[in-house]
């Protein structure tokens, strides 16, 4: 294995001496760079994607945080489970291994090999009246993410990406980035699904007390997620720090996701090395929380939906990073003059 | 045939109807709207996607308004032929049909069945001194672009992206933007392929030299692009009006092609229907450009390559477009509550 110095100088040496102006593939030489720097190599691959879903209820659902009600929950994963959601349609486009989870969903599914049993529990507690989940709960959602993508490493599987379904999950994404970063909860919370003006203001006063409530639990991850947390959020971010560890390139979506990303950030700080932001959500929070992780993000579609569509529709971008990194040519090879300077 | 009015109601009840939060799929949900609208049908298909790139040569090359000699034109061609440019990579990925097309350049290429012969002259004279072009070249630049789109549709095509190479053409694009649309040539001039600061203000004088030696010539578009156009700028012009006429989608990449479309459009309006958006370049007077267009571009990645790049990299999310609108699941049909309201 090459030094990370070496690597790097000749991976922006092989991207330079492309049949292209100095720069001019933007953002797919950024990703190219990353790609082979994560790969250690000049040759990357990215290798039997996939996406895994992760379902999960909200006890705070019930109290008028979501334009839908909670039962969608359980309903979409059906949905996934037939192949009628749009993260269904995006990754048969592109290839993408789909595996659904389900977290903890209140809802017993029929035994299916299409959907992943990781259940914690029928759901998380409502977290105006305690933490959502118990620290043995916590635990095990970071422990079964961590698992299942060691199994999907297994599969020769070297680029991930994650999406989650959960009615009321905005609601602990806002809540988690407010705490995580010491950012006023109304700077954080969005209309979700779509709420309208009374049913926003709502929101940010039902938030407000939650973190009324629990403001001496203080600001440790871990705590945090335990928290406020749904059991798709943790399980992702367990998910999430066990990729970095196998040097897999991690596709982050939209704005849940990124709160996932954040708690695994500063719980396992490398996890940034691997990270791809694939979409700037509509989601109110999701810029200024883009903005605070420093992160650049692919594609700006004005997508709200979760899922993992953001990753999906990313990964042809990364593919192309791949693919003019491998195979287009050299002025050298090619015989174009270059810049004369 | 339906209505405009029948099946504009039916395609947004259609996208409405799926099991998505109304709106949650931003951009795509737009482009399944057009494209639908343009097939006039609720079951829209991107057939046989093709990319045609023109390479022209141009007089005022060799007055130093590029970082590149003008021989690269040709340079890049013979790489284009030989499939190592990014644009081979990208059509590649996506199986998208490539076709060359010597609009005028400066050199004799010798026969071959990947790049079609329509060179209009050895290169456009140098607007510092004459029009670029004499009217009766510019005409059979419109012309011969119809041609070819008439050709491509034959195939069964119904989705054409346009790219472009010309070392010295964002000069004609910048001229053609501040002639068309009465904007300060100092605002529509960027560095193009890489120049200094220094080159950037010798390409500004230059370039209000050239507006000044014109200045009686009039804003009539055709007139304006026989001035300042390069003959692949006129070629790709003439090709989105015949597109438009055909009912195809267009796709239209970066700065020299956005001013390709904007003559398009002052001659005939209605190519506005058809036209996509695929990438806002980091050429200093593309966003600029985009605004006064009022385009919406798909990809903001930092690319200034042309070459059509930009619409090989966007074609997949409208294919994630006509997807979703395709094979998604309704609220009734997979028996998921709409919200409740």
């Amino acid at each position: 294995m090459k030094t990370d110095t070496l690597i790097a100088t000749e991976i922006s040496e092989k991207i330079n001496n492309k049949t292209k102006p100095l720069g001019a593939l933007g953002m797919l030489e950024k990703l190219a760079f990353q790609i082979a720097s994560v790969q250690n190599t000049l040759f990357p691959k990215l290798e039997n994607p996939h996406i895994i879903v992760f379902a999960g209820s909200h006890g705070i659902a019930a109290k008028g945080v979501s334009a839908y009600p909670s039962e969608v929950t359980p309903q979409m994963v059906l949905n996934f489970i037939s192949g009628g959601a749009a993260i269904n349609v995006f990754t048969r486009q592109h290839d993408i291994q789909l595996l659904l989870v389900d977290a903890g969903v209140d809802y017993d599914f029929e035994k299916s090999e299409k959907l992943i049993d990781a259940k914690i529990n029928y759901g998380t507690r409502n977290f105006l009246e305690q933490p959502a989940m118990t620290a043995e709960e916590c635990s095990r959602c970071f422990e079964k993410g961590a698992e299942l993508v060691q199994q999907v490493k297994a599969t020769g599987c070297n680029v991930i990406g994650f999406g989650e379904m959960g009615i009321g999950n905005t609601s602990s994404a806002a809540l988690i980035m407010s705490k995580l970063l010491t950012i006023p909860i109304e700077d954080c919370v969005g209309r979700g699904t779509g709420l309208d003006d009374q049913q926003l203001a709502q929101k940010i006063s039902i938030l407000s007390e939650a973190l009324k409530v629990h403001q001496h639990a203080g600001n440790e991850p871990v705590t945090v997620m335990q928290t406020f947390g749904g059991f798709e959020i943790a399980m992702m971010c367990g998910a999430m720090m066990e990729a970095a560890r196998q040097d897999m390139i991690i596709l982050v979506d939209g704005f849940i996701a990124s709160a996932s990303y954040l708690c695994a950030l500063q719980l396992f700080p490398s996890v940034k090395t691997n990270a791809v932001f694939c979409h700037q959500s509509d989601e109110k929070g999701h810029r200024l929380l883009l903005q605070a992780l420093e992160a650049e993000p692919i594609l700006k579609l004005g997508l709200r939906l979760g899922e993992g569509t953001g990753c999906a529709l990313a990964y042809p971008i990364l593919a192309s990073a791949v693919a003019f990194f491998d195979e287009m040519a050299s002025f050298e090879s090619a015989g174009v003059s270059n810049k004369s300077s």
